[in-house]
């Protein structure tokens, strides 16, 4: 722990790196770095923050997320004040090529998670305080920095009320109150009391302090330590711009980077600056969580005459492969007993953690639990996946290692209607940089792909399927990422269906009402959207007169128009059938035939084109 | 108002037909459904409630959002206890065709909003109270009934700060504290002190009361009719299958209907039903809003040699079109220096609501002031919308008229990096049923397609750009939905591309460059993404010999999936230059260059083609 003058020393300079590097970048956020650089200095070099800079992954670091993420000049400066970075390397920020982004991402080593979307860095510390004290058992800290206008995120009330719930006392947030948001004031400016009540009120203790007194910041930090059962909220009043008279507390310089004659100005008011000094981190114990040895996964034992939900086959496939991938862990929004997480739960409680109805925040804390070796399985209605878009979003940008599993896809859930129907995910999950979206159409290979999930490292969606459905496949069949399975195929077939999931089994009903008619027809799994087997589906298109592909989805952003993206350049006919009418209540056949995706509308189609 | 005993015995009513419009339509919510039917019984016919059934659309009519939309037997049978449903009409309930759907909809004419995803109401509510206090100026009431398990959302969090922030003293919350959810108990079960002192945390007045004690639920609603200057809770201890003793409080029964059996069992512990009995509805007095008289939009005077970014032009046709359309109200979520919905704060700040940084809620609230007549106008940058994907998905189960505007779309931002670019807006909300996804490329088409989408009914999306682009179209020149125009055309063109946005302006640099070569290429601004000007695609489809599509956004669901789609089963070579590498910091040139979307690459795709 470095004295207290040399603490202010060092906030000097990280204030002279913040101001430096903004203006060499011509943008970004000096007035925001400069209200928390008292703050993250006294943390950094306080003695409190416990990391080992040469170690970024040792389990026994503490972890430290930049919630307010344009606040990166500050996180950047603090490195920079620790000797981690050099001014060569400051002065590269937000350039073409720079590990050191606008806002931090995972290009920056010592990035937890990349932040920008405001209201998300407290879930992700929620995941990794809960690894601390449940998974890993390993007695590191989370600190997580947040701004005050993104406590008016809903998602930041989520994380709240599950850290209270969990009794994360290893969780420790840092509110920087400048009082000013992007465009003037936040809701409640610089009234202290309103957040220290709320945030009281969901079950945290509350520290507030003066933002700018270092004896007020290092009691906060050893009071914050000292706190059991609990976690703790540090509200710091803050000024915008602290340190440059002309920037403090003035609105309108949100997210503006000083010219150069600014610039000198403002390191003039700074007075001199020791650049030689740098700060030092105190190292953690060398702790470690007790290594698990992975042991093997059963045998999958369908039986070919009894139907069953993928839905259930993804709970089985939970307990069945958890030997042999000993870091998953299971996460559910409150809904475990409809998409059969809850499965896992009952045989491996203290892996599986309830999330209650709170998908962003669910999202969030996976990103944490990835970012610290584990696999998260995480689950819910497929619709309610839309819930936390920006929160997978942002997962992509953080290298996250995620498996997400949608229940209840499609109108052929029937009777509860569109609000219960996810008919958007694929296109939600296909549009995030190297997904991988999977859809099942039976229980032999939903675990398969369970499986295969589970060894691939990135992000990983799963539709299931709510109703029981045959099982096709011998319990030794092989799927994987990138592949399909020819189900139906012979030298005369006319044209080919693509389908999967529940149209699959529509596509093999009309395969056989064909038959009998003498129409062969080619019929396709298509259970890897993305990557898609594009080979199979190619040749398809060349060897037969068109193709037809069906969904449980809307059109937009679906397996027809991924298999049109996969035919690349290849001109060939295509027929997509997918949800074009208002979904509704009703039962699921009577449903299929209403959005003209059944067995029916397969052979009507097939039968216009021949 | 109905006298204490006549309340009884309608609340009787009301649970026997909860318990047999369920049984007879084999699934559903009972249990969900009977914990809160004093609740809405007393609110129905105690004389709170002021509505006239036979014009719902009344504007003094007062609301009720029905947040836990599971509870819709309880809502079909209050309007059946009121007299306006049939027996036979509960007993189509959840089958196909009928109007009285699993999770209300806006099939049925009494539904405010749909719901059924949980978290939502309370926000639809604010918009409509925010429309009572600030824009009608008419004293309805806006009840909001809520599920203790949904509160878990920060969504409703979002709500309760902002409607208190506003002041809404018209909002009236019921939480029905059952203390079980899906699938056990909820995380503060019947601690009804956690509710209490989270919510008058946030701003609001609680009443805690016993949810089926009449008297004490008559007395809640008259002091909340009472209380000024703030949002009021009433939160009522409930019993889940209050009323059934085998239902009561019990776990692993919710989402489940009874048998015939036992339905029958249940009756009789109801005792005697006197199913002749019809409740009465208080009406509400006749006022109405002061009628506005629409004005002109005054014309466009863009100079043709002066750039100006399509997000200010945003700005400006909000302010030049309000007179037209004097229902509009503008949203934003704290950047509206970003996206200019500031210049219209500025010239007409009591039809701005400034929603802070809180897109969940903001979206909700929309689609409530939407329900009561307005246009909202809703803005924030591109990639915050994913945060509420799931309150835009349900919107459109609601009727919605909104018209979205999301800025800095696209790694054409530059430095500011992925967290802020929008690069799966337009696969989002092309995949919602019947919206409309606009794309203008200049400031002149902006402003002619923002008047286009407020005289539009329905889902609008219009995504503009950060930087300033060049003036391309005449100040009289005409756009619609569903429209397009070809900007370079001859008899002799060899492919087309088809971009919109910031990638149409390198489509134009690669057209004059190839050019010089010799080379003619067909360029078209595909302004309108969805509805899609399918004849002039496909007409360059069959006269050029391929065509490239050209996007800032990331390949699946843009616009080349929307072109292939567009051009339905016409076999004709396509190319997608799409964002398709890891997005990051840098300048927008060079960010368009390494992503392949600029004219650089456009011209080289086509040198390939050749």
């Amino acid at each position: 722990m470095q004295d207290r003058e040399t603490l202010i020393n060092l906030a000097k300079l990280v204030r002279y790196f913040i101001i430096s590097s903004t203006t060499a970048a011509g943008s970004g956020h000096p007035t925001s770095s400069l209200s928390a650089a008292d703050l993250m200095t006294a943390l950094f070099f306080g003695g409190f923050f416990r990391f080992d800079p040469d170690h970024p992954e040792h389990p026994n670091n503490d972890r430290l997320i930049f919630s307010k993420g344009h606040a990166s000049p500050l996180y950047y400066a603090l490195w920079a004040a620790a000797g981690k970075l050099t001014e060569d390397d400051l002065s590269s920020m937000r350039k073409f090529g720079s590990p050191l982004e606008g806002h931090p991402t995972s290009t920056f080593k010592y990035t937890e998670a990349a932040t920008g979307s405001l209201g998300q860095g407290l879930s992700v510390g929620v995941g990794m305080a809960l690894n601390a004290t449940y998974l890993d058992k390993v007695p590191y800290r989370t600190y997580v920095l947040l701004g005050d206008s993104e406590m008016a995120e809903g998602s930041q009330w989520e994380a709240l009320q599950i850290a209270a719930h969990y009794q994360l006392n290893t969780l420790i947030g840092i509110i920087d109150v400048n009082r000013l948001g992007q465009r003037g004031e936040t809701m409640y400016g610089h009234n202290m009391d309103a957040y220290k009540k709320r945030i009281a009120s969901f079950g945290w203790k509350t520290i507030v302090i003066d933002g700018h007194s270092f004896p007020e910041i290092l009691n906060a930090y050893e009071k914050a330590l000292k706190v059991r059962n609990k976690p703790v909220m540090i509200i710091a009043r803050s000024i915008k711009g602290k340190g440059v008279s002309f920037l403090e507390d003035r609105e309108g310089l949100h997210g503006k980077a000083m010219n150069r004659d600014e610039s000198a100005k403002a390191l003039r008011e700074l007075g001199a600056v020791d650049t030689s000094i740098r700060g030092e981190i105190a190292r953690p114990k060398d702790l470690r969580p007790h290594p698990i040895v992975p042991g093997k996964s059963t045998e999958l034992a369908y039986l070919a005459d009894e139907p069953v939900a993928t839905r259930r086959a993804y709970g089985n496939a939970l307990v069945r492969i958890f030997p042999s991938f000993p870091n998953m862990v299971v996460l559910d929004a409150e809904v475990s007993n409809s998409t059969y997480a809850e499965l896992f739960k009952e045989k491996y409680p203290e892996r599986f953690f309830e999330m209650y109805i709170a998908e962003q925040n669910m999202v969030g804390a996976s990103l944490g639990l990835s970012r610290r070796g584990k696999i998260p399985f995480v689950s819910t209605f497929a619709a309610f996946f839309t819930r936390a878009f920006d929160q997978i979003r942002m997962s992509q940008y953080s290298g996250a290692n995620i498996k997400f599993t949608g229940s209840h896809a499609g109108v052929s859930i029937g009777e509860d209607g569109p609000s219960q129907m996810g008919l958007e995910d694929i296109a939600m999950f296909r549009a995030v940089l190297n997904s991988v979206v999977l859809y099942p159409s039976d229980a032999v290979s939903t675990e398969k792909l369970v499986e295969e999930a589970a060894k691939h490292h990135g992000i990983v969606y799963m539709r299931t399927t709510r109703k029981d459905t045959p099982i096709l496949y011998k319990n030794d069949e092989e799927f994987h990422i990138g592949g399909s399975k020819t189900v139906r195929k012979s030298n005369n077939d006319r044209l080919t269906v693509i389908a999967a999931g529940i149209t699959l089994h529509e596509a093999l009903s009309a395969y056989e009402e064909l038959k009998k008619e003498g129409i062969l027809i080619r019929v396709i799994d298509l259970y890897s959207i993305k990557p898609m087997d594009k080979e199979t589906v190619n040749e398809a298109a060349q060897s037969t007169k068109a193709i037809v592909t069906v969904e449980d989805h809307f059109a937009e952003g679906g397996i027809g128009e991924a298999v049109r993206s996969a035919l690349g350049s290849f001109a060939v006919p295509i027929y997509s059938l997918a949800v074009r009418k208002m979904p509704m209540s009703g039962k699921p056949g009577e449903l299929l035939d209403y959005e003209e995706i059944s067995k029916n509308a397969i052979i009507k189609t097939i039968k216009t084109l021949l």
